[in-house]
Formats: structure tokens, sequence, C-alpha cells
């Protein structure tokens, strides 16, 4: 089999965007992290917010989230470029693991006459369904297919599935009252894609480790996992926010209930932080906390990020 | 006064976006002006969607429409960025002209705690309320206020804002059944600006000329207009949809009733098309199209034009 052709078989992700909500730097923050983008300073690089691209076949493509920078990113990724005369696109169907505006708002960006699929659990899609302004999206174009938990889908092109439930909350649109943190169900999801040659677990958002996330991890050739804040209360001690991760539905990469710690002993083949909040130290380049993920086995996503697999 | 100060009391308008929705290149769009975007040729400039950011007074910002890119054009735009430690930005409200999803989906960049005005119309406001999606804008932060028509508003920092109807449609997610085009009402804005300096007109959207807005026109020291399409039927001609730019609520650039001929005689300072669609062929320099709507006396907008009057 020709080179090309063996590439071609094997699973590729591309990072479209590695920053949590607001991307980095944050329009309306001057923390001291987003202080050095503004600066361009050279430890740190710009990121737009969360999504990934996956092709088993190095032709057709889904997305996992459709973050409000999708139209940015399509056009910095150039595999994701119409490639035929009038309406086309390798996109075939977008993957969305929770309702937050970060991962939703992207779908706004794929009007204009394009048949795709869009997956996600029951309450996400009637989210979707609920607020008139994704009417923008054909009916007879676009499909909604709910996912349930633990139930594989097969795309086609070589990619299976299995969508999963993780501690999560509700997206912030639709608190009220007392919100629920932590709890499992149609909220928030994890993804494990297979290809004939791999497998990917992909958990942008979580509250907390659980016995079903390890073994689901386990063995991976890849994680690509939640790494929104450094420390717990990053937010409230840089007075930009009175939430503190968890709070916001996200487990921090240190203390007793981090990440790093969760997955010590896994046995994953790679593990990379994506979904970065603009307040965590990991974004720059050689700072103690990048040293300390690093040292830990982690590489921190950023966009165009290319994962061969 | 020193030099400084001076500048600082024009009237300053930045075009964040210059293209119509879906921008330009459209991301799943090889038409022939889109092909030369994606093959990088140097006639041609990328532009995102529809929007204007003005100041009066160097300092406070208000953006004319929100586009679904506006996290990109801040990034892009200095002047909009946090000027002060934690949370700050120098904008102070919105102007919307429409409901339209690439006027709209910006206001989905603005969470994080910021205090701002939303202007609107009472039915484009009542679509922000009807979509949970934007309770992502605090409402204890965030205020909506409805503008009528031909009402003066003063946001203050030296700016006067007339809102005026204009022909124009219901937005693409509201329509249902037969949609009339062309109607005067709620759905449609003009906005007329006015400084201690100068006076502007800002119509992204509108389906046809008539005396209200040559009235409201006649002698502006600019006016950026709607210049979607070229000719009606471009979008038909070349099979990428079965709408016409009247059917979409615009008015071409040529024809009979096109808007060369409407303002030939107004008496305006200068004359700017925006809201341009990717399919209109004054977007290649040096084009014939380019050239007539030249000759005529328009220039033809471009991401980051800046006008001080």
């Amino acid at each position: 089999m020709p080179l090309d052709e063996r590439l071609a078989t094997k699973l590729k992700i591309v990072v479209l965007g590695s920053a949590a909500g607001g991307g980095y730097p944050q329009w309306n923050c001057r923390c001291p992290v987003c202080d050095l983008a503004w600066r361009r300073d050279r430890r740190v690089s710009a990121r737009t917010q969360s999504s990934l691209a996956v092709t088993a076949d190095g032709h057709h493509w889904f997305l996992l989230n459709a973050s409000p920078d999708l139209r940015q990113q399509i056009q910095s990724t150039p595999a994701l470029w119409p490639g035929e005369s009038g309406r086309h696109s390798p996109l075939r169907g977008i993957f969305l693991t929770n309702g937050d505006v970060d991962h939703l708002a992207g779908l706004l960006a794929l009007r204009e006459r394009q048949a795709f699929t869009v997956f996600g659990t029951a309450a996400t899609l009637k989210l979707i369904e609920g607020n008139s302004i994704f009417r923008v999206l054909d009916p007879s174009l676009v499909s909604m297919r709910p996912l349930q938990d633990g139930v594989e889908i097969d795309p086609g092109f070589d990619l299976k599935v299995t969508p999963f439930f993780v501690p999560g909350k509700v997206p912030l649109h639709e608190e009220s009252g007392a919100v629920d943190i932590g709890g499992i169900g149609e909220t928030t999801l994890g993804l494990e894609i297979r290809s004939s040659t791999a497998r990917l677990v992909y958990i942008p958002g979580c509250a907390k480790m659980s016995e079903g996330i390890l073994r689901r991890v386990s063995g991976a050739d890849l994680l690509l996992f939640d790494g929104t804040t450094y420390t717990d209360d990053e937010m409230v001690r840089l007075g930009l926010s009175n939430k503190t991760a968890w709070r916001m539905g996200h487990m921090a990469i240190t203390g007793k209930e981090g990440s790093l710690r969760a997955f010590g002993e896994a046995g994953i083949g790679r593990k990379v932080y994506t979904h970065i909040n603009n307040t965590n130290p990991i974004l720059i380049e050689a700072s103690p906390e990048r040293r300390a993920v690093e040292m830990a086995g982690w590489e921190v996503a950023y966009d165009g990020m290319e994962i061969v697999l």
C-alpha cells in the first residue's frame, strides 16, 4: 500500500480550538495570563474555543463540539475547506458533549444548505430545538440524532463513537435555582472514538473522576481531557468570578481530587489537556505549572495541533 | 487644543466585518469569487461578518451589530481590548439593526460579567429573550433598551443615535409560511449616528429604496449601505441558492431598482458598500464590477477599514 493510503487510514485528530469558553485571551479580561497574550508575549499563543476535528479515512470529517469560533477555525484548517465547485464540505457530522455556548454556538456557522448530522443527548437536542435561532439549519438537510449512554454509534467512514455520561451540570443558560453539580446524566458526555487503527477518549468537561471514566480511558491511545483550571479557586482568587472550577462543572488539574492524580496509573498512550481556561498558567510555556503537567506525562493542546494514531 | 485631543473628539468608525452572513469566503462555498479566497489570490481579502465599531470620544465604543465573528474582530482591533487589570472593556453598548444570525450571534461572545446595553426594536429584543441561549448575558449587568422609529437615543459619550425603519423582512429563523418582503416595520432598521463633528447613516440591510431613506441620508458625511449582491439573481445563477437578493431582504447594487442608481444625487460625503455577500464580484480588486462602483463614487468596505469624520 502506498504511504499516502496508509496515512489515510489512520485516525487523525486536529485540535481546532484548545481554550475553554471565551477563548484565550478573553475579550474583557486582563488577568495576568491574558495580559501576556494582549502584549503578544512569545511564551503564550492565542487559542480559540474548544473543538476537535477527526477523520479515519482522511476525507470525511466529524467535529467534536462546534465552538463559536468555528468559522475562523475552518478558515485555518485546509482539510475542512470545500473541495468542489458550488456547495461542498468534507464535514459529515458534529458530536456535542454538552449544551454550553462554547460547544454549541458554532452550529450557527454551518448555515448555507449543507447536509450533515448533529449528534447529542436528547437534552442537548431539545435545547437546540427550543432556541429558534438554530432554525437557520434547514431541517430538510440537517438531521438530529440522539445519543444514549454507552450506546455505540456508527457514523460511517471507519469511525465508531460511544458516548458516555460523565459528572457535569446543566449549561449556564439553563441554570435556575439550586444547580446540581457533579450529577451524571444527559447534560454532559465523554466520547470514545474508535477507528480500525486506534482508540481516543475525549472528555472536555468533567466535574469529578469516577470508576466508569477510569475503565473507559484505560489503555486508550489518546486521552483529551478537561484542562479548564490549574487550581479549583483560581478565578475567585483573581477576582474575575465568584465561581470555583467545581461550580462551573470542571475538576481542576491539581489537588487531591484533581486530574493529574486521578489518571496517574491509567496506562494511556498520550494524555493531552484541552478546554483550557484563560486563567490557567499551563498556557505559559516553561511556567512552573506547565512544567509540572509535562513532568507528569501530559501535553498541553494548542490550536492547530495534529495527532495521528 | 493638542492634536491628540482634537482627533479624540472626531467621529471614528472601524469596520470590524464587511461581509454578509457566512462571511467571505463562506465555509462550504467554492463559487468563483470564494474560490479566489481559498486559493489566496492577491486580488481578494477574506472578510468577517457585518459589524461596525464607533466612538466619538476615542475611549468609549459602541458596536453597530454583533456578528458571529465578534471574538475574532475584537482580537484584531486593539482599541477594543481591555485596558485595565481584571475585567474591563471599552465597549459600552450594541445597536442591532435586525435579528439575523449575522448581526445577533456575537452577543454570545460578550459573556463574562461585563456591563453594557443592547439596543434593538421590541421585536429584536423579544427574539433575544425568547432564545434561552442568550441567558449567558447576566441580566443584572446587561440591559435591553427598545428602539422606536425616528426616536433619538442618547447613549452618552458625544453620540446621538436615531433608528429608523427600512424595508426588510423577518429574520430567516423566524420565517414561516408566506414571507412579507419589503415591509417597513420592527424587523429592519437603519441607524443615523451623530456626534458634535459629523453625521453617519448605516443601513446594512434594505429591501428597497424609499423617500424616507433618501431624506435621511441626504447630506450625510458618510453612508455605509447594503452591498450584499451586485445583481439580484447572482446566487440563483451560480446554483448556490434558490433565493434572489430581494427574497433575502436586500436590494442589489445594479439594476433599475439598484442602490447605484438610487443614491446618485443624494449629496453624501462618502458612500461605502458593506455587508457584501461572498458571491459579489466587487470583492475582486480591479474587476469590472469593482471599477463600476468606484466610478460611481462608492468605496468597498474591508475588515479593519478606519474612517475618521
